[in-house]
């Protein structure tokens, strides 16, 4: 079983607009809801790919009782969610059909409390045990110790399982000081780390400050990974057209399958790869596409890097 | 009691963010939720005047029960709502702190089956029994009948309960063939409906149409009247500043107030004037400030015009 940790959920909202106009009124052509938060789409995949998923983190409030609702209808992903008092935030992304563009408004989640946060944790010590992989996701919460990950990164260490760290800021800074496995960070979360725009020196950087692994996800070039057992860039074929949402979180979910199935290195990435361009490719923000994915996965150029490991 | 109807009721969503940029991704400082759609802000209107209310309409989904959990908080308003599959809609305005400006994204609401709207005509006909006026306002939901409001006031002339009708575009022309006792249509939707910019002529057309009286709000210049017992303009003292939202739901039930109540139209205009201005001057969009509501009121200039009756 592999875990995911999502402390932030959200309902994500997408609104369909003819035109937006900044200050008028909008009747909204087309409204989609669906289950959110990095951790949550991770879970997705890895469930599509055939892994038996625990999705767990914090929900509360009648959008979390929405979401529930939504993840309950997913297979293969497991609801161990925590309830907490406060309600799960939305993100709402309202799309201008005239362009296609994006304007996002994200909700910053519900206040917990220190009890809520040391149920959590308790909650979180009992799904580490039988779990093969955990990958923690996202943004905290309000209340939330800014610490958290290190905490989490602390006890997964103690029960012996590999664990993903993935967000950014400072919850990226303390956490990595635990010593994670593996961190997937994209060229701008590895800059505001370690004040480097350069990826490999950065990467270097990162691994200098604890993480045991840098997968840096280098946007439509694919993917930078300087890792105790080597160094590798890996791209795909050509440069994939579509949306972008979603594919960090998918090769995210890449990297920890490999990881859970004992791949070595390369063939984690460029099931990372393959997977994050058939996610850019699929119509809908934030699946992958099944016959792109099997298409790519052969044809991604994974090459050893000069970075010194 | 006084009755209010509210098909395509809504839950209000406010988002407050430094500066909106179209198409960029934004974190929200500030989020607020309450009950909306034009019938429930004339239903809160009502109660904190002191009369006993009862809020129907349609309501479903995970909304919904957010909606009907914060009416259940509403002193003097008593939820009648009727239960349907689909999912009560949301609106979405978005506030930029920057300019104050609002941008607002309307959901367009839940697909309502003949079995449901049937069921609500029930209801509403039972709750028509000790009512002493209705309000039939805003949109209708997908699926619900054009011809909607035309049979609602059919039935309040059965059951000889006064009737107001606040729509706009179709529902509105379609209701006013079925002479409803007052429509209180701002200047644009009475131009819609009659193809006259001339306030005066339009609500000469609007009656020759079917209307017993027409309350056309002028925005900031306040009322024009023309009634079976005369002609009037009701305009505040001076021009109040401050925020729109629900001024018109506040005219209304100052109207309905003051039909329920037998008083004579200047002073149901009077009322309508003041509560409106006093709620364009309240810090909370769609609620009205008490002591402006108090201090107006005498200072509402309602003179008599010349337009024949």
């Amino acid at each position: 079983m592999i875990l995911t940790v999502t402390l932030n959920a959200a309902l994500d909202i997408t609104y369909r607009v003819p035109r937006l106009r900044a200050h008028h009124s909008h009747r909204i052509t087309e409204a989609i809801e669906r289950p959110g938060g990095k951790g949550l789409n991770v879970a997705r995949v890895l469930a599509t790919l055939g892994h038996d998923t625990v999705a767990t983190g914090l929900i509360g409030g009648a959008t979390g009782a929405a979401l529930r609702d939504q993840l309950g209808s997913y297979p293969g992903v497991a609801d161990a969610f925590v309830p907490i008092a406060g309600t799960t935030r939305r993100t709402v992304g309202v799309v201008d059909a005239s362009t296609g563009d994006t304007t996002q408004l994200n909700e910053p989640g519900p206040l917990v409390s220190a009890a809520e946060w040391a149920a959590f944790a308790d909650r979180y010590a009992e799904l580490l045990d039988g779990a093969a992989a955990v990958a923690l996701c996202g943004s905290l919460p309000p209340g939330v110790p800014v610490g958290a990950y290190a905490q989490l990164i602390r006890a997964a260490h103690g029960a012996h399982v590999p664990v993903l760290l993935d967000t950014s800021g400072e919850p990226l800074r303390r956490g990595i000081a635990a010593r994670p496995d593996v961190i997937k960070p994209n060229a701008d979360e590895l800059a505001a780390l370690t004040g480097s725009t350069e990826p490999v020196r950065a990467a270097r950087e990162a691994r200098r400050r604890g993480a045991h692994a840098v997968a840096a996800s280098l946007g439509p070039e694919g993917l930078l990974a300087i890792t105790p057992d080597g160094a590798w860039r890996a791209a795909p074929p050509s440069r994939i057209a579509g949306n972008p949402t979603g594919a960090g979180d998918s090769a995210v979910a890449g990297l920890l399958s490999g990881l859970a199935e004992g791949l070595p290195w390369p063939d984690r990435l460029a099931r990372a790869v393959a997977l994050s361009a058939a996610t850019v490719r699929a119509p809908v923000a934030g699946e992958y596409d099944e016959a792109t994915y099997a298409q790519l996965l052969p044809q991604v150029r994974v090459s050893p890097h000069p970075a010194a490991a």
